[in-house]
């Protein structure tokens, strides 16, 4: 119970791990600083430089928020400042899924509700929210509802989410799926991305670990297994066959990486996908599941984007496998699957509120219990999110107040969505060079470019990829960020870029339909 | 530009850091399970077991929301499903600086405003806003500013925080230090511990890596060197000086350190402290910046209990920095400082928010945008926790609508904190075997007990720490739940524990008096 005692595991003198060699790594740099007519070699004396920080962080690759958006946000800051030198007069943010800065609305009874639990002392004047500002009697009621599980927005709550939240986001996985959910297994987190982080933290055990992630994927993922010092298996989305995830691909890809050494824990799904917004078929979910069981894989399935569905239905990877477990019991029954969801995505779009939660299903508890320690030490997701995702997972009902006003609001966002997708799909049919899968789900179109082999080159000279090369020539011409295809990863030879279908208008693409034209034409 | 090409780094055969030797980590575990008559040894099909995770997780320790925690959460409940077997009425959570939990009401300024961004459409009806519900116009006004700032809390933010938001904390920063602030060397947290995580993830880049950490200590500290595989350098404050800084002890665990193979990088001061209550001195200060300009450390400073202090004055690691860059123009320009602060401390208390900011001080750029990317990739804090944080470092003022009341619930918090830290604290001077240093700030004392040697065997008996075994015969007599001072590490052959003074009324203290009386008598 001394302090040498008690920190001992963690003050040794031996590290578990042998030491890292950086060959790049010295303590100290040397700069070369002139003084007058003498150049000098001086020290640094800083601790931190670029060589010898942890040296995951420097490896690790973020496109969605990486050069490009840099630079979209500068230019977005001098049109603020007056600036009437660039050649457009917005910059349209197609990079991220981020409805609410693309003017989407915010639902109304979301956010009725949220002031309420923000500001308890409104409810002492039911009648003036009720004349002065149209709130109705549901909205009152699920507020007070919330302020009695969480006590107070201000206080922090259990670390896997106040317990009354938890049981609303089991009777809802229930509804979706026809098998219950138990509270204990669900975690909420501060949007999926943490939740994705502290899975592959668990995951991960050392350098050799592996995780099957899509290509193309949200490279969420392979940022956090470099930050991790894992290994990214990647298996190839087939984009002839409308990104479909064949399975064939997934079994080539871990014998491969069987064969290099790596120990495949993981197999991430995005479904539907990110990128490509491809919906998996119960059949392909099944193949999955399959080769989950057999490889002893967790399965990972990101469906942030289960609302988002144009063509074909959305099934969770949790009913396929209760199914599958009723067919044949006994041959899933170690399956260990992680289901993600947020309050991002679907006709939500509350990205800034920072909500969501993971469902885990057939966690030894033991592991579970680890996982709960290492969420503990971050202490909780933010309440009010927690909040926000219990009127995600249980909106107004038919008959109750607020029913129509959610259902008109909601139904306008889906449809406003489907209509954005098509009128970009319908552009892209026009420009020439691009291919483009028939919109299906999620936020984002991610079309083939077949760009000139002077255009190739010219990218090459500067040292960047060709799709890297064109998504900037298309922000300094036009104002509008996308991400080159080459951050979320792509099939060897292929160019691609992917831009969400958020922005309102047709304005902005006709930008990107003019400046293709000029662009194909400067590299012909 | 092909996905072998562009994830290479991360999909490598040959992993940089050596793989760990795991000596207890079997792929399958075997079980025993019993069919009728016979025993079988099956083989368990889970891909994750106790002993195959990531071993870090497994070896951090986070007593806060540990063992204790996780009883007195299951006696809570057993009290609110009507439980009548238990000793106690209440459960009293004392573990946790978690203001709102115990009652402690939030300020009506920062809630009016949140409650405003939160449904911009109230701000369409200012006059029953007013007449209703006491908005003043300053409420009204900070809202539209805020919402003019960030669009909406729906929409992700800049990665750093929106950058009008950073303005405000900049100009707080100036206003309490008489230095400027660059808004684009603070980053806005979800809290000052994701901050935390943040800066140890980038200074830790071995395992050989050390971190200065005070003893005792906020465990945030140590559970992240454990995940982060990286050294804890442990060094003791003078319990019998109020809890001091000792830099001859500074210096003589560098030493020590630097013997066993570490690479100390960094030093943590928690001012004041956490959870010890003691602010450094000016001259203290010098100290510690001293030594990490000779021994090139980054001063990690969690300034997050800068308002609560009672005897004596904050003087901020910045600010020190800075006249000291003054002084002796020259000898402090490498001096590598990150400042951290929180909306969960202060009177602010609004721990569920997730809201926080730190600084970076005479950080290479390079690093910074390095920084920028890790913190990219979890996309922005909460949006609703910035806007919070905007009203804390910038509250009402003299002469504005909603000063009065701020001011009055501002003062009415901090005298009630002080008040109930003598009471708590006299209670300890009647206590047998207590010794308690006077309360200074923060939210906890953090009292040294004297346990008879019977307890101590006792404890033993259980294989438990005896001070461990002291606060759950606490938890079990009382109700209230506190945390062993092995939590947080205390010298060698000394007893504490840590409790907050936040919960209101002097019941609980009398429970644990009594307790405490019955206890000593019970191991006499």
């Amino acid at each position: 119970m001394s302090w040498q005692f008690r920190l001992g595991s963690r003050a040794r003198a031996a590290p578990l791990r042998a030491s890292v060699t950086r060959p790049n790594a010295p303590t100290m740099t040397q700069t070369t600083v002139s003084y007058g007519t003498r150049t000098l070699s001086v020290k640094s004396g800083k601790c931190l430089n670029l060589d010898n920080i942890n040296p995951h962080i420097r490896e690790a690759k973020y496109a969605v928020r990486g050069e490009l958006a840099v630079k979209a946000e500068s230019y977005r800051s001098r049109l603020a400042e007056g600036d009437k030198s660039l050649p457009f007069e917005s910059v349209i943010f197609a990079n991220i899924g981020n409805p609410q800065q693309l003017d989407q609305k915010p639902i109304t009874f979301f956010r009725q509700v949220l002031s309420l639990v923000e500001n308890p002392l409104l409810l002492e004047n039911p009648e003036a929210l009720k004349t002065s500002f149209g709130y109705k009697q549901d909205v009152i009621d699920r507020a007070q509802t919330l302020l009695a599980n969480v006590q107070s927005v201000g206080a922090y709550s259990h670390s896997q989410g106040a317990p009354g939240i938890r049981n609303s986001v089991a009777q809802f996985i229930e509804d979706r799926d026809g098998f219950p959910a138990n509270p204990q297994d669900l975690f909420l987190t501060a949007g999926a991305s943490s939740g994705v982080s502290t899975l592959l933290n668990v995951i991960c055990d050392k350098p050799s670990a592996g995780v099957l992630v899509p290509i193309p994927q949200y490279p969420l993922y392979t940022a956090t297994l470099s930050l991790l010092n894992a290994r990214c298996v990647p298996y190839l989305l087939d984009e002839q066959n409308a990104w479909g995830t064949d399975i064939n691909v997934i079994e080539k890809s871990i014998a491969d990486a069987k064969a290099a050494g790596t120990d495949v824990r993981s197999v991430v799904v995005i479904n539907p996908g990110n990128p490509t917004g491809a919906s998996l078929s119960p059949e392909d979910i099944k193949k999955v599941i399959d080769i989950a069981a057999t490889e002893k894989l967790v399965i990972i399935a990101d469906e942030v984007y289960q609302t988002n569905v144009f063509t074909g239905e959305f099934t969770s990877f949790k009913k396929r496998l209760r199914q599958l477990q009723q067919e044949q019991p006994g041959k899933y029954d170690d399956v260990e699957l992680v289901s993600l969801h947020s309050t991002s995505k679907g006709m939500v779009g509350e990205c800034g509120h920072r909500g969501g939660y993971f469902e885990l299903v057939g966690f030894d508890p033991k592991v579970q219990e680890q996982i709960y320690k290492l969420v503990s030490i971050g202490l909780c997701p933010p309440v009010v999110a927690q909040c926000l995702l219990e009127t995600m997972v249980n909106p107004p009902r038919q008959g109750e107040p607020s029913y129509e006003l959610y259902q008109k609001e909601y139904n306008g966002i889906r449809d406003g969505l489907h209509k954005r997708a098509l009128a970009l799909f319908n552009a892209f049919q026009r420009m020439e060079g691009v291919e483009c899968q028939e919109p299906q789900g999620a936020m984002y179109l991610f079309p083939t470019i077949n760009l000139p082999a002077k255009a190739v080159d010219a990218a090459k000279a500067e040292g960047r990829a060709a799709d890297e090369f064109y998504a900037l020539a298309m922000l300094d011409a036009t104002g509008v960020c996308v991400v080159p295809g080459s951050g979320f990863g792509q099939k060897e030879n292929t160019l691609h870029f992917r831009t969400t279908f958020l922005a309102p208008g047709t304005d902005w693409v006709e930008r990107i339909v003019k400046f293709h034209s000029e662009f194909m034409n400067k590299y012909r």
